[in-house]
């Protein structure tokens, strides 16, 4: 039987991208400690091809940095699934997630682009999905990335 | 009976701002998971209005840094309060707090500017408020926003 | 008896700094609450030295970077010891590290820059030294060092 998150993410016809395990050095996509679960900050790819490389407000407006939050929250729930063995029902709640934003020095939009991920999460897990944040933008990310997401998820053990 | 930090705030003459949800996304001020308090990275702001929009190097001198700082400071405390339904010994300790300067890219005194969330934190909470933390000059911030802090804290369940 | 990790250390010829006290502000260097020992963004300091004053990608290079991160791992590593009263054994994992890189723009080597961290963490603490990993380039750091990193470990109480 199928729970509420995966008919939730079939309702809203998503799919998730595999839960790639970062390419450099050997650190994880994600790690448990006691009852939380720690998601490595993830970039906007699709298995591998990164469509966001730029900063937003130069390469990519707003809308585009939103898609490129959301994709990177696409990324999180693929590597919770992967570290919780597939039973995302397993989530008790998003605790907190932080954004960075590869952003020009006069975008001011920056906690708009970060909204990409923060309604993707309530939209998947309804009332658990609402959660704490921090945002800032930032003048470089790895491989010049329009935004990176972490996330922390309290987790039944 | 009024407990030791309120008794605190009121001999510093601290008054504490109201605890605004945030106006962006629906995302929540705090969240509790376990014995941890996150408070989301606060703006400095009053009942809804930003004195501090611009950058420390620029717009503001560190000394007004600080006081951006103390007024961050002030919400997360505001933050916490309502999180913990105004019980705030309740807090065992402030853990962790994180501070994002935004900041001119010549600006070395971003630690400093920090001092006004943590020296407001130790006068407040005593022993209990002294803290780990993290700092960071970045090159925008929400709503061009001087600084944003959060802050986690270890409480009582 | 030495433990493990004192045993790693010692094959690998790592000598750790002292665990310096921040100097700025009361804060601490490192801050236990339950199960999880927060280690404050540390700098690349050699006792109170600090060799790596700039960015990367203009006073450094990706290489110097990563030494220069190589030094964080060092003091967290010293900040740990400290906080666990010697015993490094107490560690059951490193959960998650920061790295905000003081970079230049188009500096997109960051992830690369921190693996001088996380490559220490992994030779010293075997399988338990494998963590979650957020990475950031910003514009400017506490008096401009060129990296700063925090970690976060899961220890035994």
């Amino acid at each position: 039987m199928q729970g509420d998150v995966e008919t939730r993410l079939k309702e809203l016809g998503i799919e998730l991208p595999e839960a790639r395990e970062p390419k450099v050095a050997k650190i994880l996509g994600s790690n448990i400690a006691g009852n939380i679960l720690y998601i490595s900050g993830q970039v906007p790819q699709w298995n591998g091809e990164i469509p966001y490389v730029g900063k937003v407000g130069q390469e990519f407006d707003v809308k585009q940095g939103q898609e490129a939050a959301y994709l990177c929250g696409l990324n999180i729930i693929a590597h919770a699934k992967q570290a919780l063995n597939g039973d995302l029902e397993r989530i008790e709640k998003v605790v907190k997630i932080r954004g960075y934003v590869n952003s020009t020095p006069d975008l001011h939009e920056v906690a708009s682009v970060v909204n990409g991920v923060s309604e993707l999460f309530i939209n998947v897990f309804g009332e658990r999905g609402y959660h704490a944040r921090t945002v800032a933008g930032v003048n470089v990310m790895p491989f010049n990335v329009a935004i990176e997401v972490d996330a922390d998820f309290f987790i039944r053990t």
